[in-house]
Order: structure tokens, then C-alpha cells, then sequence
């Protein structure tokens, strides 16, 4: 069936925000992230050129820092959950490590979209965004 | 900012779906898609170990026929929509075309994984599954 092929993903942009430390940051963005920047590059501002603040939308990143050669984890780093295949949780290790963040756009400055609820850490890549259509999907 | 390194998605496994003409297939899942399987590949079995009937998923996708180069469309094809950029767009068109797709797991067979309203294309490589959690997140 050709799975085994791979593709490239290149990032349109970054997130900026002050979560630096996996340790601490927030595992989902209603549980307290505070507000960040999504920066797009120059070369992609003719698709930004339609956000607009109060906007939701799903922002897709690549969780640069996770581990791809994970296919079970205990929930929530809890060893009291039990052990559970990723595609049940969502994990970032992973064997794609892409994140997925749905946030509300609270404002938009050129190529910088200022978003509320967005767990990813500094500098993690952006890959995608796409609107929330039909109740979540 | 490092946004311009890429990264390699792998394919998980694929679809299999009665959908094999982009022009008449629907445009969302919702829209009357039929029942399509999800192939996951053996190398992976572990990450699917959890996947049960009546899950809410987000299956991800590699829209391998999609166009990267293109950054507005006239949404749903419709010239009479104005020409938007592609972030405010579910088009299948984009700098990197990943599927986002909700949908319900039917039933699970071993490594294939029967779901509702998926309308990716048969043949669409599968690049992850992630638990709908809170809302629709």
C-alpha cells in the first residue's frame, strides 16, 4: 500500500510564549495556558490574510521535542493510569508528534495572530491552521 | 527562528473507503460520507491497543493529492465565494495538506478500524488518531 513513504512537513511559522519548561506547562490548553503569539512567516501571509480576532480555530504544530518511538504511555505522566496506546491519549510522543491546539484568536497584528489556550511551548513549529466548523470539528 | 527545517511524517497506515472521486466525494465528514476502515500498520499495533466501538476520534491525515503551492481559495469551489486565505479554509489545498477529521469509531478488527464520517479519499495515508476530549478539543 506504499505506507511506508514518507512526506515533508514544513513549518509556516512558531508559537511565542512564555511556557518554556514541559515540566510545568499546562497538558491541555483549557488548564491554564496563558495567552501566545503565533508568528507566520512572510511567505504564507497571503493564507493569515483572513484571521480576524474572535475567531476559533484549530492550530496544528510539530512537537519538536517529543518522542516518536513511544506507542504506550501512562496518561497524564500519572504511573497510577494505566498504560495506554497513544492513538487513545494525547500524548505528545508519538510517531507523528503533530499537536493539536484549539484556540481563540484574540487578536491579529500583521503575520503575529495572538491566541488564548494555547499549551505549546516557545518556539515549537507551526504547521497548520484551520477554523473550527460544525460544532468541534 | 529555524521555521524553515522540515520534518518527516510516516505514514501509520491508510484508508479504505468506498471514496475514490475527489469531485463527487463530500466535503466534510458530516455531509454524508459513508463507513470507511483505517488501516493501521502492524508496526504501530501497540499505539492502537486502546481503540474501542463508540470513540470519538480525530483521525489525521496526508491529503496527498492536495496542491501545497496554494495559499486562498474560493471556499467549497464556489466562485461566487471571494477568494480567502487558506487558514480561514477547510480546502485540502495548503503549504502542508494534513486531513483533520472527526469521527466515531464503529468497530475495531485487530489493526483495522472501522469509523463514521470520515471522507478522506481510498488510498489517503493515515498519519494519526488522537481522543476528541472536552468540547470538541
Amino acid at each position: 500500500m506504499g505506507t511506508a513513504r514518507g512526506y515533508e512537513v514544513r513549518p509556516i511559522g512558531h508559537v511565542e510564549s512564555p511556557l518554556v519548561d514541559p515540566a510545568t506547562a499546562p497538558k491541555q490548553g483549557f488548564e491554564g495556558a496563558p495567552e501566545a503569539w503565533v508568528v507566520l512567516d512572510e511567505a504564507v501571509a497571503e493564507g493569515a490574510a483572513d484571521l480576524a480576532a474572535g475567531a476559533e480555530v484549530f492550530v496544528l504544530t510539530w512537537l519538536d521535542r517529543a518522542r516518536r518511538d513511544v506507542l504506550a504511555v501512562h496518561p497524564r505522566d500519572d504511573l497510577s493510569n494505566p498504560l495506554t496506546g497513544v492513538f487513545s491519549t494525547r500524548s505528545p510522543d508519538r510517531p507523528n508528534p503533530i499537536g493539536l491546539h484549539r484556540v481563540t484568536v484574540a487578536a491579529v497584528d500583521g503575520l503575529r495572530v495572538l491566541v488564548r489556550d494555547l499549551e505549546a511551548l516557545d518556539g515549537t513549529p507551526v504547521v497548520d491552521l484551520k477554523p473550527v466548523i460544525a460544532g468541534g470539528r
